[in-house]
């Protein structure tokens, strides 16, 4: 299999997700873990001057959510018709609208402004879609959509500990214990177990 | 064909790509603009307590953008294969960052913060993104991939004055050309051009 070469920093967050898709797939990757020093340089390279960046069969792939959904259909992750690829898309979606509430707060560079945007987050916001969230997984057997393994799982399962990271909730296990299911599920699946034991 | 409703507040911005495709495809819905007083009723009535919301052959679909690309592989504006509709995503998505640029500062209800984010974008972000969308336009023959129309194009076009607006940029049109005649081809389109006559 030809080799690829993934770039991102040498975080979760976005760059999750695709580490846990190459896995699950069987490629073969670099997992080119760009510091932070190292990135002014390499910005301009990039096809938005921005990470996640995947090179693979002597293409360059860009922007997270379309990678994901890329490799998912390669590798056999996509819904069985158009309205499953939908609500994966939806669910999708709706992941990141959470992901950019808590990135919101915690990138926010005033302390006292990043505060204000917690505590409102932790009140109005996280409650609600992550409540959300649950009631999807639990409905869908613990997967985002008709209770089968797809690539949104990936996104929601590369997620979880971004998020819990961001929304400085250590609890985010017992309290959306179908959310945290899902992770489990993704991360014990066979080459993405042996990847995430590589990666610590 | 069955009827449809799109649900939307009475602005363009996420809506308008969806109309768009909408009118292009024949499908014929009820517009229904929500006016801004009427939206917390109907909050807790849509999936994620977010417009935009379709209603289509009695299911509702939700986020706009996985809604657009779910209208357009209904009305053959997919891509002819992965690699294309990688493109069209990974397109989609950039445009999308471009918008949460600009709503960061359009939308920021603090005066001097709002004014300070502003001119940064006008600085630093606006040419380099919008730059880069022209040059991808420009390459691709007014399209964003393939020299082709997709439902890419709708999305691009549908964001077009919605941009000018929030960037407070009236000079988009001969700044960007490309990106101008991508949206007037659009506009163009049998029936879309029926549907922006009608919604004047
Ligand atoms: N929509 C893009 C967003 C990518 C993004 O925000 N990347 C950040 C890191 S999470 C980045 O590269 N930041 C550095 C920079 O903008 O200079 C995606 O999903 O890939
Ligand atoms: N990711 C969602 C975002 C939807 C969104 O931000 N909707 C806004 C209007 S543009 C909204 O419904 N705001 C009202 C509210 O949140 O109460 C999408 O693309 O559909």
């Amino acid at each position: 299999m030809p080799k690829a070469v993934f770039h991102y920093f040498p975080v979760k967050a976005l760059g999750e997700p695709i580490r846990l898709l190459l896995s699950y797939g069987g490629q073969e990757f670099e997992d080119d873990r760009v510091p932070f020093d190292k990135w002014p340089e390499f910005k301009s390279k990039t096809p938005f001057g921005q990470m996640p960046v995947l090179e693979l069969n002597g293409k360059v792939y860009a922007q997270s959510v379309a990678i994901s959904r890329y490799l998912g259909r390669k590798y056999g992750l996509a819904g069985a018709d158009i309205e499953e690829d939908f609500l994966i898309d939806q669910y999708v979606d709706f992941v990141n609208d959470i992901r950019t509430h808590a990135a919101a707060a915690f990138y926010e560079p005033d302390a006292a402004l990043k505060a204000k945007k917690h505590e409102e987050n932790v009140k109005n916001v996280y409650p609600v879609l992550l409540g959300k969230l649950e009631e999807i997984i639990r409905r869908n057997n613990g997967h985002l959509v008709s209770g089968k393994l797809t690539w949104g799982d990936f996104v929601a399962a590369g997620m979880f500990d971004h998020f819990k990271m961001m929304m400085q909730a250590p609890d985010l296990d017992t309290k959306y214990p179908n959310f945290k299911r899902l992770q489990e599920t993704v991360l014990s699946l066979p080459r993405v177990k042996e990847y995430v034991a590589a990666a610590q």
